[in-house]
């Protein structure tokens, strides 16, 4: 059987991770009558929890591994996460990248150090350039969520909340994309309800808990500017850890993400990027869950281009 | 001798704090070469520092004092510091603002349950006004800086800082406008250099340490987007420690603040104000500081109109 995430790797992530992640804070929202709280994680190195997972993965590699360099493919903030995690340990990353990336993910990435291959959504397969330059190189492939190592490095922000507020919420909203993220909490966090926020028309984490079992997103979807979220098709290592604890999902349209963007800025003093800010979104519409219960929403991620993000906080963009 | 804010009371006042105040996050400048942290006081309840020493204030009222109410006058971020810290505590707040204070530090004090007297900059002073409201209720007037309970209780941030990074930095950048929040630093890290940062034409903090004198602003003062920063004349409770500590002062321009405000949503994720980015503008135009020392750069607010904002990180904006 395959190996899967579990609690206790959860906590052995969190505890490598000490001291290598920044502990982002728990910010009061005070729109929730003292019993709801932001955790900023988009106040984490590389601006999105990504590093956590790519840190925890990288860790575990051997020297040997080390040497030969890693390999990941991301439209942005796994890029990022992987690219920081990798300069600081001296290896050397190369990232697969979308040529319509945000530019101010490809920037960053640069900036960590790593190489950027681009591909053309439309026409290449990242998976096949990715799977080819790993076999050259003779380098490690670091997945953004269907990995063992990576969903447990992400439940470290699980980890962190329960020590900030002393005890696990009642409910926590996530981001979800591929579930890395929410999967790492849901196996952090055992005795919270878990719901995960994705993109109208790319939920197909609510659809597939709805489910059973896990469904692709329906063709054709929706143009979004959550980028961070657009995963086609959840994982098995994902789906299972959120369907045992009995997580569902809600989606969030482009005008509530929008109105979540400007609330987190003007609210909390924080940069969310869309994809970043749809739990957020979730809760301020009152669609994930009963008022009055101590709940814990995860703004994941905060990089976003300026000029889009001025127009969103400018409250200049067409719903 | 008048009573001095000291080392003994801002670390009183820390202890007074815990779980009170947030404990705002330490961010890596990953600029800075793995020494330089963003002390991000932005992310505080209410937007800035100025929760601090309010709370700090109104915890040693006596009963009688509380059942008084309090009052304050603030162009801002003191007036929410003090409508939410008496909330918390159930005291009723009047606070005087001006007429022309931006909208959004309005809207956040009024829906925090004070009470707002505008005042017209041109034309009246608010100090007789708050001092007419004050005496007409019995109530206690909290300063924005003149005053040993508030200067301690901003000094926590010091405290904070100190404990985050294991001990005091080299040096520490902090925005100026009375000097509270430098003078609480100063007494809570005698080890570390402290620099203030004021705008261009405002620097009489700057002007005042190299006099070894108090020294007002030179009328007519230029315009500034840092509304938090505009005070006229620093104070002996100030000032002194300050000078003790042979702290220095610095001036940056409109255009270092646009650019650190630009830079701290991209680099940071955090919304700084003009006026709170006044420090973090200092260190990036390189005027706070030899490279290489450990440095913490204090952030100490967030509470911006969101149409100034996206102009100012848009890059839209007139130098």
């Amino acid at each position: 059987m395959k190996r899967q995430a579990t609690a206790d790797g959860v906590a052995a992530a969190a505890k490598r991770l000490e001291g290598v992640v920044t502990r982002t804070p728990l910010l009061p929202l005070d729109h929730g009558g003292g019993r709801v709280w932001v955790k900023a994680e988009c106040l984490q190195r590389g601006g999105s929890f990504k590093y956590r997972g790519a840190s925890n993965r990288l860790l575990r590699l051997t020297e040997a591994e080390r040497r030969a360099g890693v390999v990941a493919f991301s439209s942005g903030n796994h890029a990022q996460g992987v690219a920081l995690a990798a300069a600081r340990l001296g290896i050397a990353a190369a990232i697969v990248m979308p040529a319509d990336a945000p530019g101010v993910k490809v920037e960053a990435t640069r900036a960590a150090g790593a190489e950027i291959r681009f591909y053309d959504r439309a026409r290449e397969s990242r998976e096949e350039i990715a799977a080819r330059l790993a076999a050259e190189r003779a380098a490690v492939l670091v997945p953004s969520f269907d990995d063992v190592d990576v969903i447990e490095g992400q439940g470290s922000v699980g980890v962190e909340i329960a020590a900030q507020l002393g005890g696990a919420p009642d409910r926590v909203i996530v981001p979800c994309g591929g579930g890395g993220l929410s999967a790492g909490i849901a196996l952090a966090l055992p005795g919270s309800a878990v719901v995960t926020a994705e993109p109208e028309g790319w939920d197909d984490m609510a659809r597939s808990l709805e489910a059973g079992e896990i469904l692709p997103v329906a063709e054709p979807a929706p143009v979004t500017r959550c980028d961070a979220l657009q995963t086609k098709r959840v994982s098995e290592l994902t789906f299972a850890p959120l369907r045992a604890a009995g997580a569902r999902g809600v989606a969030v349209s482009e005008a509530e993400v929008a109105a979540a963007v400007a609330f987190a800025a003007r609210h909390l003093r924080i940069v969310a990027e869309p994809g970043g800010a749809a739990a957020l979104a979730a809760f301020l519409a009152g669609k994930a869950g009963p008022a009055g219960e101590r709940t814990v929403v995860v703004v994941s991620g905060g990089n976003v281009d300026p000029g889009l993000y001025a127009q969103l906080i400018g409250g200049r963009i067409a719903p």
